[in-house]
């Protein structure tokens, strides 16, 4: 019945471009940190929208933003459908905002062709995603969920020793509901890719099964400082030399888990970190990643076992410092589904994809069927000014977004 | 005639006890930086002591000090032996200043005993050995042996903005000298090893017949940033797996020149040194030593072979920049000799060793015959306010000094 329709791709751009235009930078990208003046600016230009609209507005004790649009059955779980308007200090254009608003557009369009649907749709806007600011980040989602407890998500301070639960006051978004409760059908978070396979792929539309579970660790090597020309290599307890050979078999055993498994040591820590002497101790980090969890878990006894064995050969101490462990996420099938025959009936190329990111959705997968939806990027780029997506990206995203909402909205009756 | 002669040991430890006080740390060492006040006080103390010995003192125009004894023969090349009077900031007791004071003891022991030698002798203390505070060290004896520019040494500006040669000045060491030209038949410095050999072989002297040559480059591996989560290990140009690769292939290579080849990777700089981005640049310094010089320079080539073949692999730009060449010194096969006789005479066991580290002997030999002497010190240990040396060794290291000189001194006519 409504296989022909499209959203107004002219008024997503348009408000796409008018909401960059908060926190504007010279560069071309946007600086929009949570609970900064600018992301006040843009929550009331967000929320004055939706009224427009016809939509009623709810703002959450952690700062959340829910416009609803009734159902035909008002005692049926709302479909919910959106993402964060807060940016990274250099962001981009649609890191966020492009969920928040394909989500108005979508409900735009159902108002535009005097659609109602069964389930009532809302929208959402969550409260400090990036975490740039206040770290970590997800903290709207993350209360909302109870991963995050709300007084320590109001105690969070940023660097400059504004205090998060006072930020949300100051700018007026301290709402009055208690986070999380709300009935919830099916959830869908619509994103740039973030990544470069989509683009290079030439796919508009990546349907997301998933996020990769991640661990972080500091793996440690600590040796003996010694004189670089004075001491003989024999007598050395040098950390460099286990932590390369750590790193050349970390690199080794991913290569079993490819192409989804990733390797990533991104920081070294040098002690002294002086050119003519031997280090004392070697902090190097490592990011893994991988979307089954059996393999992750595996990994992780092996890198263990890894940095144990090289350390013993190499007579220095080693050891493996977990940071953080967050388990992989697989969507509801029934949200992949709606997403997929999205994309298959408007015409679309589409693959399926893992999600290495972390997003809001990943959380709020622990509390209700939720999915994603995935267009390309420039060149993989994001949390960057030179952040850019196409606009039939844009707007092909937006069309299955308002399709896969229309199937889990007004189910079939078999 | 003299063989029975031994150095006044007590006068020696008593004498290195007292100018430990001299900017003396709480933790044992000294911190008596290059031209600081404390210096000052120390300079100003060995030159009365010198001066007490019926030394003529010379300062140059460097703040190098020169104490001469004179010979029989007043028309013949002096018998140069010193070291340096400055300390790192934590410091030990014996590293420069153990030099200068047995070759006090030696001056002493003569005029205790009434000996003339034919050559005339000279104590020198060569200004900021260390470096610790103008960068880079040796000046005194750079400039003596022009390696460096007077007027240069002067523009060296400590990090608190202190000029070098207004610090000389405002101590009272620029002397008017010109630096150089002094008539030097022979010159020695005795020094503690700075490493562990000697210890662990329980031998107490060390017969060095140079010095390691030496490299410093930065290798630089740059790839391209890219975010850990959404980046597939093989779209990814990562300097770190380039990096590890070239530094045990590096590592390899040493091992064909064990044990005198020594190869230390001390410091990594990560850019930007995120846990979750992959670094779009790794720069690794390496330390090259080794006593000859065609090794130093097959290494040099394959290093670069190395860099270029794994940046190659990796799909990424590498380079070597090269920091610092110096190239291996050998010492004086007269002044070789005349330390290897003393310790036979003396009945000490001794070894042949190379310098690893560098010293102020190490210019010298550019324009005069030079030689080093090493006693053990504790656990290897120097640059460190732990730094320690034994009192027999202390004082073998001064009998063997002053029969080195003896020789050199009063050459026999055959």
């Amino acid at each position: 019945m409504n296989q022909n329709l499209r959203i107004n791709g002219e008024r997503l751009l348009s408000r796409l471009a008018e909401m960059a235009q908060i926190g504007a930078t010279e560069k071309g990208g946007v600086c929009r940190v949570a609970l900064s003046d600018e992301d006040k600016v843009g929550r009331d230009l967000f929320i004055e929208w939706c009224q427009a609209a016809n939509c009623d507005i709810a703002v959450d004790q952690i700062g959340n933003i829910f416009a609803r649009r009734n159902g035909s059955n008002e005692d049926s779980p709302a479909i919910l459908t959106g993402s964060h308007l807060d940016s990274q200090p250099t962001g981009g254009k649609f890191d966020g905002v492009y969920g928040v608003l394909a989500a108005l557009e979508v409900l735009e369009t159902l108002n535009d062709h005097d659609i109602t649907t069964i389930h009532p749709l809302e929208i959402v806007s969550w409260t400090n995603e990036e975490g740039a600011r206040f770290a970590p980040g997800l903290t709207g989602s993350g209360v909302y969920t109870g991963v995050f407890d709300l007084e320590e998500a109001y105690a969070c301070v940023d660097k400059d020793g504004f205090i998060l639960g006072e930020e949300l006051l100051r700018i007026g978004y301290a709402g009055i509901a208690a986070p999380g409760g709300r009935s919830i059908k099916a959830a869908l978070e619509i994103h740039i890719e973030q990544g470069p396979i989509l683009e290079e792929e030439g796919i508009p539309i990546g349907v997301v099964h998933g996020v990769q579970g991640m661990y972080w660790y500091d793996l440690v090597f600590e040796g003996q400082e010694a004189h670089a020309g004075t001491t003989p290599m024999e007598r050395r307890k040098d950390p460099v030399a286990a932590a390369v050979s750590v790193i050349e078999k970390i690199y080794q055993l991913n290569d079993i888990y490819a192409p989804q498994g990733r390797a990533t040591f991104g920081d070294f820590i040098v002690e002294p970190g002086s050119r003519n002497t031997v280090p004392g101790k070697l902090t190097v980090t490592l990011d893994y990643r991988h979307p089954e969890e059996a393999v992750l878990r595996t990994v992780d006894s092996e890198v263990r076992s890894i940095v144990d064995a090289e350390s013993e050969t190499r007579r220095i101490k080693g050891w493996v410092d977990e940071i953080w462990y967050m388990p992989p996420v697989t969507f509801s099938a029934e949200c992949i589904a709606a997403v997929q025959h999205a994309a298959d009936q408007l015409g679309y190329p589409s693959r399926e994809m893992v999600s290495g990111a972390g997003h809001d959705a990943m959380y709020l997968a622990q509390v209700a069927p939720t999915g994603m939806i995935f267009i390309p990027c420039d060149n993989g780029l994001s949390h960057n000014e030179l952040e850019n997506a196409q606009s039939e990206d844009l707007i092909a995203g937006g069309n299955v977004l308002l399709h896969a909402i229309l199937e889990l909205a007004n189910p079939q009756v078999n």
